[in-house]
């Protein structure tokens, strides 16, 4: 079984289901680019594939930045002076900036609205924000809450640790006929938050589980990290092997029900590049394609300078396009399971091209093969057009000169890489084509 | 006289009498891919110009192709069972699906049925069938004729024999200053339709009878072949000497009263695809350029990735793209004169640009020559705009640095490569430019 | 301070009544392509800027053409049988064809109507007419003078003289760290007109004093002469300089209230062509960018073919586009202040790019660097998007790899070089860039 036939294998329902389950067992937890509640994540993975867990010691040096300490929280809370929690870690665990240092303290509304956020604009929302590489501490909460505060005295608890521990990331490599890599990387440092983070890390995650057992032409090497830190070390840990990473997707915001949305890499036409793009325009669904900048996730390091790597990023509405994006609106009522399964099947298309993108050799170069006397071509003559079938075979046959890939040719000819796929097993079984798998190794282009 | 001076010279309604009359010469035969009609055709083109007539055996074998048997036909009908002809060949060639093998029988409506062909569309059409390499016997008819035959018992004939004989094809030569050729071909392999077909052998004998006696810069090399198996036999049979051929047009489907359409060679930006384009651009009437599709006519052959020559079609109304394609309201009624003549016209600007497409080279590089002291250049100053003709002067002067080409300077500035030619013939006479033929054999391209 | 500190400082509103002055001091003298107009000219600007005068005899042979006589005139008159000056020199120096040979006869109307030119379409405007290569005389006047003219004899007076003497021109070299030249030239050979021609000559002439005394990067060479036969003067004259200019401005017609109009060199993209492009892009304003053609200003002779220098011309409303071209309505009405001062920072803002076009080398080239440690990111995390000087640095770092100088950045990522280069000085500073000059000579293009 190939990609292809996976792809068009999957009940589209079943798969919805499995990517919503998956994001609805993962969305309690309360994770961080550290600690615990990461640990647990990567360990809920294990379920589905062996994925091995990586621990990285503080202070170890990553290129320009450093391993940073751990952190855990266990609860955390704002009483009022009647004692009641009216700011609750155990309601939601956004309440906590991420990365606050422990603080047991009481002060006066003033004093405690310095380390308040609020989100004016969603009054029921919770925002979600962190302070990872500088000492703080501070609350997120529904700006409703932030008016309802009177001034009295406040007694502000998180029982939070930030001590010398490890930074954990998972990683599942697959090997293929092919020592060339294709990449899959997934940032799992989020808490509860279901598009931003858990959709990436449920698309990838049953991804891995069908892959795993398949018989695949590139090898394939999944990364569940921490965002940021968790690509710029594993970089730096695994510098040398980066070169053969020929293909790569950052895998984000999949379950929104927003059309979909490829960031090109930084390359902007490596393979990668045009397999989305061509996937994309040919769904017959709204959708874009964007151009590389060099903020978003974690395609930044993989298409920083010093490593340029064909890495796109696919998303449905990019980050920061969608009002729920970063808050506690972003939960599992945004996601709906038919945009996840839609995710994953477009995520498969493009991973199908990459797979079957051969070079093929006409054996007949010189004018066209007779293709009546094999049974390709209708017998009868005088009918205006070709279907599209015959004309597969015969943008197939004319651009068979060993310089165009299938997809070079799905390009030229308007024609879907599927159609094209297609009539290309065909003619090789009649022996008018050669296919060869495309050169591994592209020059690299800037 | 040159090409240019031929195309300013004509007659425009003369010269579409004359093709119309030829065209209604050529009409009543019946043609095929082999057989006496085709021979009778180029016995009435060697009227014109000495077209030298090829006989290859059937059998002969063409790259992946077998030159089938030879066909003909003598008389066919349907008669009913009063014995009246009611589809009669004497009244339309186009009542037998061509290349029938011969039969006499009888048979009820319901086993006639199976070996009929109309239109319920174009009720008082009749189609174009073909079955070339599948043996097989068939009439085409009126969908009103289909509809009035009634259950009863119905004699089929037709007289035709399929055996071993050639097929046939015409070619002229006509030398050139230089061996470099251009390749004019056409299919005369349907019987009786004007548009696709006889508009092009029209043209094709018409243009090479005026050339025959000019002084021409690139050798002509006029094919009337049956269509694809015409071009792949020609091509197999003179494969060493296909890298001649420096540009080529396949001429077909010119008479109808729509707009010029060009369609690209596989290469795309060959001279021959810039030149079409550019005296479409510059025609003032609606047009349109297409780029290479592996289906159409000849092209396909002569543009198959082992030859990839720099051939394109030049066409009216695409063929299939107009209701009357292949059926018998492809008559003497649809094509017109004046098309015929406008044809003829835009292929000879084409040649007349691949004739002309000199690369010049300014004799004062360095500054603009003082063009006034020349009388080329008004003598009052001040006036805002320079006319065309001085713009003409100073975009070749501007451009004339060796790596320009006439059809370059055309496409920059956006005047007329005729504008262009006759200010480069004024600043030539002034030895202000000096004009070379363009180097002969570019690169080929992909 | 560099150009681009000028530009900030300067005040707007004074340099347009600067500039406007300027004019208005040189709006009188009647210059043309030689004699004392342009002599006097020139030694006005000498109050500003050390400008060589240079004195080229009549007869020296450049290239094609041959330096004129030199010709100067002192009054000239028609008057009527009443012994009125109808039309009077003194009144206009337009009045005269400039070059007009000296005459003084009596004629009737009729014959005197062959020598007089008028705008029917602008009654009350005269038009501006030259005769420098043919020897003629001429009066311009409105066209209600001449509808005024009744049938009598008149009295013509020209008083000229058209003698061997001096093509005469300003030009002043600035050296800069680099022998690598900018060129700024515009002419200055026209009588009373204001928009074309002493807009150019006022802006060369303060730019030239404000740069005299600042550090340059580049060496800087102002040409002031007259159109046409200046520039192919100086060019035949300084022809193994030429190879030194890098980049080039013609300066004309930059103070009507029109939007700013850029015209590429014949190369096209180079990076004159592209500074002034990107800094017309990220105005706000309207403006309009337009290719190379072989006429206009002395962009003609630095673009012809042998010496296909690098020299655009910047325009407000390019020259014949605006109804008061050439007439006596290109007056001190035309031009405005405001739209002087917008052209002159328009121009300082292209020279500071060709400045500061720098090539980055990202000391940290793998993975980002980690901003936030040195106080250039904000702390806390969550927020969607990053601010523009965050955006600037995260482009600078990404594409700082040796290959990109600061305005390929900038056109890739759409970011003004304004902040582009704000953003790597900071990035410098914290030694995170290396900056570098752009290597100063890039391959000729064609």
């Amino acid at each position: 079984m190939s990609i292809v036939d996976l792809r068009n294998g999957l009940d589209r329902d079943e798969l919805g289901q499995e990517l919503y389950g998956l994001i609805a067992e993962l969305y309690p937890i309360c994770r961080s680019i550290t600690g615990e509640g990461l640990r647990q994540t990567l360990r809920t993975i294990q379920q589905y594939v062996p994925l091995a867990i990586h621990e990285v010691p503080s202070g170890t040096q990553v290129f320009d930045w450093t391993v940073p300490r751990e952190w855990n929280i266990r609860d955390a809370s704002i009483k009022n002076a009647a004692g009641e929690r009216v700011v609750d870690f155990q309601r939601s665990n956004l309440h906590v900036v991420n990365y606050s240092v422990p603080v047991r303290r009481r002060c006066s509304l003033a004093e405690l609205r310095e380390h308040l956020y609020s989100l004016p604009d969603h009054p029921d929302w919770i925002p979600y924000r962190t302070s990872y590489y500088h000492e703080a501490w501070g609350f997120c909460l529904t700006h409703n809450q932030l008016l309802a505060l009177k001034e009295e005295e406040y007694e502000v608890w998180i029982d939070s640790s930030l001590e010398d521990g490890h930074l954990t990331y998972g990683e599942l490599y697959l090997p293929g006929e092919q020592e060339d890599e294709v990449l899959i990387s997934c940032h799992a440092c989020h808490p509860s938050m279901c598009n931003d983070n858990l959709s990436g890390v449920a698309l990838a995650a049953l991804l891995a589980r069908h892959l795993v057992s398949m018989p695949l032409t590139y090898s394939y090497r999944f990364l569940f990290i921490p965002g940021t830190i968790g690509s710029i070390t594993w970089l730096s840990l695994n510098e040398a092997q980066t070169s053969r990473i020929l293909h790569g997707l950052v895998l984000s915001c999949l379950g929104d029900p927003g059309s979909m949305t490829y960031k090109r890499s930084r390359r902007g036409t490596a393979d990668i590049d045009r397999a989305a793009a061509h996937v994309l325009a040919h769904s017959g669904m709204d959708h874009q394609v964007l151009d590389f900048v060099p903020f978003g996730y974690d395609e930044r390091q993989y298409c920083s300078p010093g490593f340029n790597l064909p890495v796109g990023c696919l998303m449905r509405t990019p980050h920061g396009r969608y009002p729920q994006y970063h808050t506690s609106a972003d939960n599992l009522d945004l996601i709906q399971p038919d945009s996840l399964a839609d995710s994953f099947l477009t995520c498969l298309s493009i991973l199908s091209i990459l797979e079957d993108n051969k070079t093929y050799l006409s054996q007949n170069p010189k004018c066209e093969p007779q293709l009546g006397k094999r049974g390709l071509y209708r017998t009868m003559g005088g009918i205006a057009d070709a279907d599209r079938f015959e004309r597969a075979m015969l943008w197939l046959l004319n651009l068979a000169d060993g310089d165009h890939t299938l997809l070079d040719i799905a390009e030229r000819s308007g024609l879907s890489f599927d159609a094209l796929r297609t009539a290309a097993n065909v003619l090789c079984q009649h022996e008018l084509l050669d296919g060869r798998p495309k050169p591994a190794r592209p020059m690299a282009q800037n």
